[in-house]
Formats: structure tokens, C-alpha cells, sequence
């Protein structure tokens, strides 16, 4: 009896990733799968159905990030950075309203945000028993397809019933796949795509601390923003919307995430890791870290150079730090030693079970075989297929022009996904819109492409031989930059609806860089898909359906920004014997300004600084289990009211993308005592503080 | 019967990498242990005590490359990258002799490079048994101690004894520690230090492909210099060289590669070779990416930027390429799990032993406990007490002048290795030297220091905050660049002289900063030689006993720029299913010219280009195994001529810092047979090439 217990709680450690039981606050729960036992045994709080709902229809998925509705009048709380690209769209030379931060008067001046969107997850409906009963009996690639057709009548379907004459407004149907196959899902949206910025504080606030403190903690960034969202052209009627509490939550407390996670790869098999992070990850961050230096040493010749390079150069140093975690996390012989144990467990368990084990073959040797091939590939599946070698804004347009215009002429069907009559619209706003491109940029990035795509492949490569031809790698960027025309956005317009005819006899030289390296990309396109991602998914799937056997869905999904609920505490954790606290405070702020940016405290805090009570607590970590595309995600008690803001995750979160680590992984939020005193204080924005329902100052 | 001889042989590959019967062509072997059977089974070449002595005597050990004697007139042969620091010391603003490479005129005009040395081999006597009486019974300490003691008596004594009345020039002995402590020996040399210039070509033919072909195969590199070595002020008397053959190796046939390879680090631990993947390694590699795009962002600026950055962009990108190549090969499963069998089997072989075992004790446990704390402590023991984040060589001037000041205060006994009374004189004049300080360049690599210090320490850190206080690492890079009058060599030697009171009292900005950082360098420097160094060294000691126990000296000892002879044959290897042939031609460089750098031919070789056989053999590259260090060592054949000229290896050889791939680890050379051509019908050395016994042309 005892040996019996003792063994099946070795298995349970050993598929502890996936087993939330051993794994405490792990998890990106669906709504439809929260384990609301589990908390209550953990934290003795009931999250109820009511409260499920009332928090899933409260929030908001933002194009690339996470946001809530805070007040019955469509207004929602996100990050400074998720408002970052409106703010800089409503700026001028004369007036930059990322660094000066934007108040809208009494309802008036709301900043409608170009391509920003809202969506509601309103239903959920399992449609896993229709998609195996049409894909039953067929081989792989029959299956494939016959999937693909039931989910799109299905998501066609589903968008003509809420249509109907008793509805109201139409929703959008999206099919999910979860659990790599292992369960379909459509879920219905209701959508908006009028969203307006109401409120974001100056950049060097929101922001404060730059890259050298992007991804820790401690912290004190005020990342908040108020955006609203409308409809037919009035704010929307939002009664499902989320209280917050100015008070703030307390260390130990139980607080929770509702939200989009963008991507993990926990369901990735130990060859896979090794994969990404030999010929993926190790050679992207040698890349960026040359492309950094060229940015940041360009940017010393002039304030203008440095005002051009300062986006690209914050997103760059933003992926830049997120892949060498990642890449240090997969580096981390202990974690890769569980993470062979757990495959080589629940092998023993498949084994054990014929029938199961008929079902479910050797995916991971199928696996492995497919993972040779692309590090096989990898170099010039990267730098040719990629796009590595030939980094630039005005070669993307070249090769989508090409492509476009090649997968036009088929009929939509047979058409690579991205070029589908239904993808057609999005593609061709997306290379006509008139977004300057920088020569000086361009050659960088272009020049720095073509000399590692020489150095990679070697001289003698033909491909790299009738690229260059006698040019260097700078000549060659520096004359393709300054012939091409494509950064005219009528001259892409034309080539556009000129389709097949005109860019065949187009002589843009960057037109003619992307007919010549096509065939080849398109190749290796091809192989990568045959030989990698197809046997890859199959055996995937194959390995997430024994895994269902075995676990049932007391295990998690990977993220894929759908709607997502993690629970966790407000918590610090122990780095190198050191305890780091949960809270920090606004007196450190102003501490650790030192008047140059990143660590400059902006005008209007310096001036509040009397008024403003210096022991508010600022910014806060929690255990949650959270990833980018959380971005904005509201913190909530178990009330469901929001006591702050997720808008980071310390450094040892990076890791969360291949396995979670309640030791050290933490959310970072901002706490929303600061937003009450900031908005009071600093801000004035007394008509805001009335719709939130702020205590009165 | 069987059954036990595959057991043996299981054994045996599992030590491969030390056992050479199993691993063919590996070793850089000792003169005195050189595996003459081996070579015989495997060639059917006699390698006779005769040959060893006569090639040992005519193999050059210069200041940081191998060259060999190639005529009784003291003339040898080594590479242009070995003679490129002479050249430059003797160019002018109006004469770039690295750009147009050097031939002296008969017999007069060899130009002297100044601190050039060559070291010949002349005695090796094995003292183990004496280290070992003198040690017997200490504790590490004091063993330690009494070793050093020991070793540095016989050095003397040695000396002593060759500038007795009836000897010739004293000699110049130097102790040698092999096997990580298992043997001690005396090197006995016949040391030069007049070294001049005789030939060498111009850098684009010297370094045709330049960084893009390093570390490559095929190649087209004529790579080679020859020096002439004096004695009171005349040609020196060099009775023991090699004959140069012309006609160049054949494919497969067997050759001899002696030289000093400068290190390997064949003999670490698993534990030691995953923290210096991940420690030292990988953050290395991403600081020098960086840079290299500061570099050549800057260069992009100026044609005199250029000028400035050719150097030290063309050593980064050696390093950076050699690192990143070492750090892909500790990415390497497969050898990784080989090391891991390998430890295992030692210490299965040593605990099957008692006696061993008790002698032995668990070094590999104690090793994986110091790289614990290595890799604890490696963040502010690389950017605090290594440098990485003050790398100027203005704050390295600083440094040594603080620290030589301090360690002079004491008895010279006492005192750190690099500051005793012999090491002094060699300090100063380095210290001293008029070497140009550019300031743009320190600005860079210094700002970028400090900048990544801040990221990785946290701008938290007391030190950090010390060290910066209120500046962006920018602004205080460049102030302590413009302010420092380090520069001057005047300054540093008043300094120098000043001593500790001096230093102390100086205002100089740099010095300001060491003096601030010094206290937390030394204490972590302390920390590292006491927590990591002393036991590693101790623990690989007996690992090092453990495995001549059991192997005896049919192992090699780790590379350390001593005397070495390698073995193996003119052989390609198979790359992704293509078959990599062993020679090229002289035609392929002309094609593969496009007329910028770095494949631009020089207008001599164009000139020439009718006259040249187009056929001829350039580089061809062998199985021996070789590193660094080997550079300008002679490949010989069975007779003991000169076929060819070591120059590189190629991308796979640099694993061998780690361990040696038979299957494609290949060593590159210049064939003796481009020489003759060169030399001939471009250079027109009529004198060299009778000096040289070439056939008449």
C-alpha cells in the first residue's frame, strides 16, 4: 500500500508539468477547465461559475494584448505599452505624445487608435466529437484537410446563426485548437473596432528604468493606459465590467489572471527544445546582439538618428533579453533532465496500454527524425527562406509582392494560407499603408543580413554567388536601398494591382533580389513543411492525445492568445539567498532617477512630488502563471475586483515559455493604489477618477 | 573469450579521447612519448629517434606562433599573420607594408620586429620524481608551495649549470607541468631574440577571403612569411633545418605536424565544460557580437574609422567566430554524453582499484561543487574582477598601476605571480609602451562595458551605483576618456615610478575608478582562486594520476604552447553528404576575386596572372590534430621535408579545444608547391629561392 502510493506519486512528479496537483499555482486555464477545486483546497477561495462568467465577459482582447472593462461606459485599463503604437500615430513633429503622455478633456478627444480592436470571448462550444467524426479513418494528410474544411464550415456556420433575425449583433467565430489536437472549440466573439485612447502617462514614467530593467523586479513603471471602446461612434454599453479596488491587494494574497497569453511551448519534446535553442534561438541572439550595437552606434551620431532608432531599438532590446532567457533556459540540465524523464513516463504509460499504444505509435522518434532535418536546413531555411539574410522592410514588400501575385493566379483553395481571398484584404492594407521607411535602417539591417548570410552559408554558396555577384554585402545594400521604389507606397499599390504581369516585368532591384532568391525560399519552404512540420504535428497530436488519455484535462492547454484564467499570490521569492519582497514603493522611485534616460522622472511627477504620499506602494509581484499577450490583464481578488495591472514578468518568467517554476517565475503588476494617486495627484483627471469610482481625495 | 574482448574494447572506446588506439589520428604528443608503433601500424612510416631529434631541433617557438628552420643561415619560415605586428611596426602613414607586404634585397634591409623571440628545444629533462619527493606528505597547500619552490630551484639550477665554462650560450629552462600536475619536466632552450623580416606578401593574398573564409576549407590563403634569425648581429648558424619539397604532399599520404599548440582543455570535466558554456561562453560571444556592430557601424563613418577599426575588427571577429564555434560544440549531445561515459568509466576503473580509489578520493564531486560557486559568482566576477564591464585599456593601465603600487608594498614573495620582482621589468615596459590610446574606441567598448554591467549586475547594485551615480554609462565613459591623461606614457611611468603614494594620491579619473572598484575585484578575485580555482586544481590533479594509473602515457597531455608533434594525412572529409576535397588551386582564387575586401587579388598577382600555372596547388588541409599556437608550423613527410604550412584549421577543428573528431577536424595549410610559384613568378626572390634550394625556375 505505502510503495503503491509512493510510486504513483514518483509518476505524478515526474509528469509534474502537466499534473497542476504537484505543480501548485502552475497554469494557463481555459474558463471552460479552471480548476476551482484545486483553489479552494490551496487558497479557500470558490471561484463560482458566476464569477467565471462576469470576469471572462469583463475582458478584452486588444490586437496584441489584454485589457478590462472598467466602467459601464466601454472604458478599459491596459498598459502605456499596449497604447504606445496610437500614441506615437497622434503625434507630430512638434508634439510627441508617447514622451508627453495624452489627458482627454470631459469625453471629448478620444483618440480614435487605428487597427486596434476589442474582443469579447461571449461563448465556447466543444466541437472536438465533429471535427474526429469527419477526419475519422483517413491518413494524415487527408485528415489534415478534411480538419480544416470542418472548422471553416463551422466557423461559417456559427457566424450565419448569430446573424440571424432574433440576434443582435454578429459575432465573430473562431475554431481553437487545443491541446495540440487533442480538442477543437469554437469560440464566439463579440467584436468592436472603434477603440479610442483616453489616458497614457509620459513614457519615462510608464516606462521607467528602459531595457536594464524591462523583465525585472523590483520596479516602478506606471505601464497603464485608458482606452475606450465604441460603437457607432459612441462608447459602447458595457454592463459586464470590473470594479477596481484602490486599495490594493496584500502580500499572501490570492489574486488572479484573466487574459490572452500569446504563446508557450511547454508541450514541445526534448528534441524540439534542443532544436530551438541550437539553431534557433543561439543564432537570433548573436544577430540581434550585432544588429544593437550597429543601432546604438548609429544613434550617437545625431538626436535625430537616435529619436528614429528609439522604437526599433526598444523592441529589438525587448527580444533581444526575452531570447537569451529563453535561450538560457533551455540550457538549464536540470529542467531538460525532467523534461526527459516526464517523456520517458508517460512512453512507459502508452506502452502499457495496447490499445493505447496501437493508437499512438513512436511519436517521439518521428519527432527526432523530423528535428535532423531542420538542423539540417537550418542555415538556409533561416537566412533564405526566413528572410534573415535579407533583413529589410522594403524586401518584405518585394516578396510578398511576388508571392501575392504568384498565388493570385491559383485559385483561393489551393493558395498558401496567408494568400487566401479572405487573407487578401488584411495583406494588401498592411503593404500599402504609407509607414515611412528609413534608407539608413534599411541598409543597416540589409547589409547586416547579406555579410552573416555570406558568412553562414560561405562565398561559394551558388545562391549567395548570385545574390552578391562582385558586390559587398554593404555595396549591394546601399544600391538596393537607394534604387528601389517600393518604399513609395503608390508604387507597391500599382505592382499590387498589376498583379502577375507587372511584377514579372518589374525592374525594381529589390523586385528582382526577391524573383531571384523565390524559387530557392519556396524550396526550402516546402521541404520544412514536408519533412518537418507535417510529421511534427501529426506525431504532436498523437502525443497530446495519450496524454489526454492518461491526465484528462486536469492538465492545460499551451497559450495561443485565447482567453486564459492562472491563479496564484501575491508573493516574492529567493534569488542567491536574497529575499526579494513583493511591493516596492514610490519614495524609490524618485531615489533612483538620475535625470538620463531610462531612469528620468518626468515634469509633472517632479512637481507633484510634495503632495504625493511617498509611501505608496507602486508596483508588485505575484506567482501566476502568466506570458506576453497577459499584457494588461487586469489582477483580480477573489471579490473579482481589480487590485492591479500584469504588465511584465521578472526575468526567470522568460523560462515560463517551456515549463513554469513556482519558485522564481513572477508576474509583475502594477499596483492600483499608485493609479489612484497618480490620477489624483499627478494627473488631475478627476472625470476618470468619478467613472472608476474612486473614493473621493 | 569473446565476450571479455568486447568488453575491453567497450572500455576503450569509452575513453577514446585519451586511449589512442581507438581514436586514430588524435594527439598532439610530447616528442618524448610520441606513439612511433601507432604510426608505423596505421602509415607504415618509421618515425626513428633521429628524425624526432633533427625535426624537434629545426621547429621555432616564436613569442605566439611555431616556425621552422628552412635554411643553416638562420632563415625561417612561419606565416604572414605571424609576422603582421612586425609589419605594422615598421609602416608609415605613407607606407602600409601589411597592405603591400615586404621583400628585403639581398641579404640587407631584413627589418628587426621588435620583442619577436624563436626558442629551439635543444633538452627536455623529466623531474616528476623530484617535484614529487619535495611534496610528498604536504597538505595542498603547502604541497602547492613546495612545488612552485622546487620547480623554480631547478629552473636556476639548470641555468646555472649551462653557462658553465665549457658550454656555449647559456641556456633558457623553463619547468613544465603535463597532465594537469601527473609530470614535470625541464625544457631546456636555445633562445634568439634578434628576429627580422625577410618576406612576407601582401595582406590580400596573405588573407584572401578574409573574415568571411577564417576557420574555412576550401581556401586560398598564401598565408606565409619568412624571417631571418640573428645572433650578434649576423645571420645565426642554424645547422638543423628542414628542406623545403616543392612538389607539394600527395592526397592521402601520411604527415607530421610539429609546433606549439597553445591549449586544449581536453582533460575538463563535464561540470567545468557546462559552466564554461554557459557562463563564460555564451555571454561572451553575444558582448563581442555586439561590439562588432559597433565597430563596423562606426567604420562606416570615416575612411579613417576604417583604418582605425581594421585591426581590432579583424581580432574580434577571429574570436568571436572561435567562440561561437566553441560554444557550439558544447552544444554537442552526442560528445557531451561521450565526456559523461568517459567520467564514468575512469571513476568505475578507479573505484574497482582501492588503492587508487583511496588516493583518488571523488575529485569530480569536488570539482561539480566549485563550479557551483563559479557560476554563482560569474556575473560580478566577469564584469568586475575580468574587466568586462571597465574594458578600456586606459582603466587597464589604471588597474596595473593600482594594483603593482599595492603589491609592491609587499615582499616579492608575497606578492600575486604577475607582480614578483621577475615579472616587474616585463610590466613596465608593457605599461610604459608608446602604444596609440584612440579614444573613440575606448569610448565604445568602455560605455558598452559599463552599459551591460548595469543590465546584468542591476542598476541596484552598490557597486554599479558607485561606480556610475547619477550618469548614463555614455556620459561617463566619455568623461573618463577625455578626462584620463593616461594616455600618456610619460604620465603612466610617472605613475609607475610615483608608486603606491603616487596612485594614491592621483586625481586622474581612471584611477579614481580602479581604486573605487579594486576592494570588490580582489575580494571576488580571492573568492574565485579559494572557492573554484585551488580545489578544481587539486581535484583534476588526481583525476589527471587517476587516469596515467590506469592509461599510462599512451595518453597525451592538454595542449599548452609547448613542443608538440601531431600525426595524420592529407585528407577531406564529408559535409552534409558533400565530399570536401583536400587541395585547391590557384585558379579559383582568381574567380572567386570580385574586387572588394575581402576577396580582392593583389595587383601583383594580376599582373602575374598570365605567367602562373593556374593549376597549382594552393591549400590543402589534414587529419592532425592542431590548435592555436600551431600557426606556421611545418606539415613534414615521412622523410622529414617540408610539404606544406599550417595556417588554420577548419570551422569543425574548433571543437579540438574540447576534443578531437576524426571524422572532420581538419588542420589547413599553404602547399609548399604555391610557394615556389609565388616566390618565382610574382615575388621574383631569385635569392630566396637559391637561400631556399628551390629548383631553378
Amino acid at each position: 500500500m505505502t510503495l503503491r502510493w509512493i510510486i504513483a506519486c514518483l509518476a505524478a512528479t515526474l509528469l509534474a508539468p502537466t499534473a497542476p496537483a504537484a505543480r501548485a499555482d502552475e497554469g494557463m486555464w481555459t474558463f471552460q477547465s479552471f480548476p476551482a477545486a484545486l483553489v479552494e483546497q490551496r487558497y479557500g477561495v470558490r471561484i463560482t461559475p458566476t464569477w467565471l462568467d462576469r470576469v471572462r465577459l469583463a475582458t478584452v482582447r486588444l490586437s496584441d494584448c489584454t485589457a478590462s472593462f472598467v466602467s459601464p461606459k466601454g472604458l478599459v485599463l491596459t498598459n502605456q505599452h499596449c497604447a504606445e503604437d496610437c500614441l506615437a500615430e497622434h503625434s507630430s513633429p512638434s508634439r510627441d505624445l508617447v514622451e508627453e503622455g495624452y489627458l482627454a478633456g470631459e469625453g471629448s478627444r478620444e483618440l480614435r487608435c487605428a487597427g486596434q480592436v476589442a474582443d469579447i470571448l461571449v461563448g465556447m462550444q466543444d466541437v472536438t466529437a465533429k471535427v474526429l467524426a469527419a477526419t475519422r479513418g483517413l491518413g494524415d494528410r487527408a485528415a489534415n484537410d478534411a480538419r480544416r474544411r470542418t472548422l471553416s464550415q463551422l466557423e461559417q456556420a456559427c457566424e450565419r446563426a448569430s446573424r440571424g433575425p432574433s440576434s443582435g449583433e454578429p459575432l465573430r467565430c473562431e475554431s481553437v485548437d487545443l491541446y495540440d489536437g487533442g480538442r477543437y472549440f469554437l469560440y464566439e466573439y463579440r467584436h468592436y473596432d472603434d477603440v479610442r485612447l483616453v489616458f497614457a502617462p509620459e513614457r519615462d514614467v510608464a516606462e521607467f528604468g528602459g531595457d536594464p530593467d524591462n523583465f525585472e523586479f523590483p520596479r516602478w513603471c506606471l505601464d497603464m493606459s485608458l482606452l475606450r471602446v465604441y460603437e457607432r461612434g459612441r462608447p459602447a454599453h458595457t454592463p459586464h465590467y470590473l470594479k477596481i479596488d484602490f486599495a490594493g491587494p496584500r502580500a499572501g494574497e490570492p489574486v488572479f489572471v484573466s487574459g490572452n497569453p500569446g504563446g508557450t511551448e511547454r508541450m514541445l519534446t526534448l528534441a524540439q527544445l534542443l532544436t530551438q535553442r541550437d539553431v534557433e534561438l543561439l543564432p537570433y541572439v548573436v544577430r540581434l546582439a550585432e544588429l544593437r550595437g550597429r543601432y546604438i552606434q548609429l544613434g550617437l551620431q545625431s538626436a535625430a538618428d537616435r529619436r528614429l532608432l528609439e522604437e526599433p531599438l526598444s523592441l529589438l532590446e525587448n527580444d533581444l533579453k526575452e531570447s537569451r532567457e529563453e535561450l538560457h533556459a533551455l540550457l538549464d540540465d536540470a529542467q531538460l533532465a525532467r523534461k526527459r524523464a516526464e517523456e520517458a513516463e508517460l512512453e512507459k504509460r502508452v506502452v502499457a496500454d495496447p490499445q493505447l499504444a496501437r493508437a499512438t505509435g513512436d511519436p517521439w522518434a518521428q519527432i527526432a527524425q523530423a528535428e535532423r532535418v531542420a538542423r539540417d536546413i537550418a542555415l538556409p531555411y533561416t537566412f533564405i527562406e526566413e528572410g534573415a539574410g535579407f533583413d529589410s522592410r522594403l524586401f518584405r514588400y518585394a516578396r510578398t509582392l511576388v508571392r501575392a501575385a504568384a498565388a493570385r493566379a491559383e485559385p483561393s483553395a489551393s493558395r498558401p494560407r496567408a494568400y487566401t481571398d479572405a487573407a487578401l484584404p488584411a495583406l494588401e492594407r498592411q503593404l500599402t499603408a504609407d509607414v515611412p521607411v528609413h534608407p539608413e535602417l534599411e541598409r543597416i539591417t540589409l547589409s547586416l543580413g547579406l555579410a552573416r548570410m555570406r558568412d553562414r552559408l560561405g562565398p561559394d554558396d551558388p545562391l549567395v554567388r548570385r545574390v552578391l555577384g562582385k558586390d559587398s554585402p554593404e555595396e549591394l545594400a546601399a544600391r538596393l536601398v537607394a534604387k528601389s521604389r517600393l518604399a513609395d507606397p503608390a508604387v507597391r499599390k500599382t505592382l499590387w494591382e498589376g498583379g502577375e504581369t507587372a511584377v514579372a516585368a518589374s525592374s525594381d532591384p529589390m523586385i528582382e533580389l526577391a524573383r531571384l532568391v523565390d524559387p530557392e525560399a519556396r524550396a526550402l519552404r516546402r521541404r520544412y513543411r514536408d519533412e518537418v512540420q507535417a510529421p511534427v504535428r501529426a506525431a504532436l497530436q498523437r502525443i497530446a492525445r495519450a496524454r489526454l488519455a492518461v491526465l484528462g484535462t486536469s492538465v492545460y492547454p499551451d497559450a495561443d492568445f485565447t482567453l486564459r484564467l492562472s491563479f496564484g499570490a501575491v508573493r516574492g521569492w529567493s534569488e542567491r539567498g536574497r529575499q526579494v519582497e513583493p511591493f516596492t514603493h514610490l519614495a524609490r522611485m524618485f531615489e533612483r532617477a538620475t535625470g538620463s534616460e531610462p531612469f528620468r522622472v518626468p515634469p509633472s511627477w517632479l512637481a507633484a512630488r510634495s503632495r504625493l504620499d511617498l509611501a505608496t506602494p507602486f508596483d508588485f509581484c505575484t506567482d501566476n502563471d502568466i506570458v506576453g499577450g497577459n499584457s494588461g490583464s487586469p489582477v483580480i481578488d477573489a471579490h473579482g475586483d481589480i487590485v492591479g495591472l500584469i504588465f511584465d514578468g521578472n526575468i526567470e518568467s522568460i523560462a515560463g515559455t517551456y515549463w513554469f517554476d513556482e519558485t522564481n517565475n513572477r508576474a509583475v503588476a502594477l499596483d492600483s493604489t499608485i493609479i489612484l494617486e497618480a490620477l489624483r495627484k499627478v494627473y488631475h483627471a478627476q472625470a476618470l477618477l468619478a467613472e472608476l469610482g474612486a473614493p473621493a481625495g
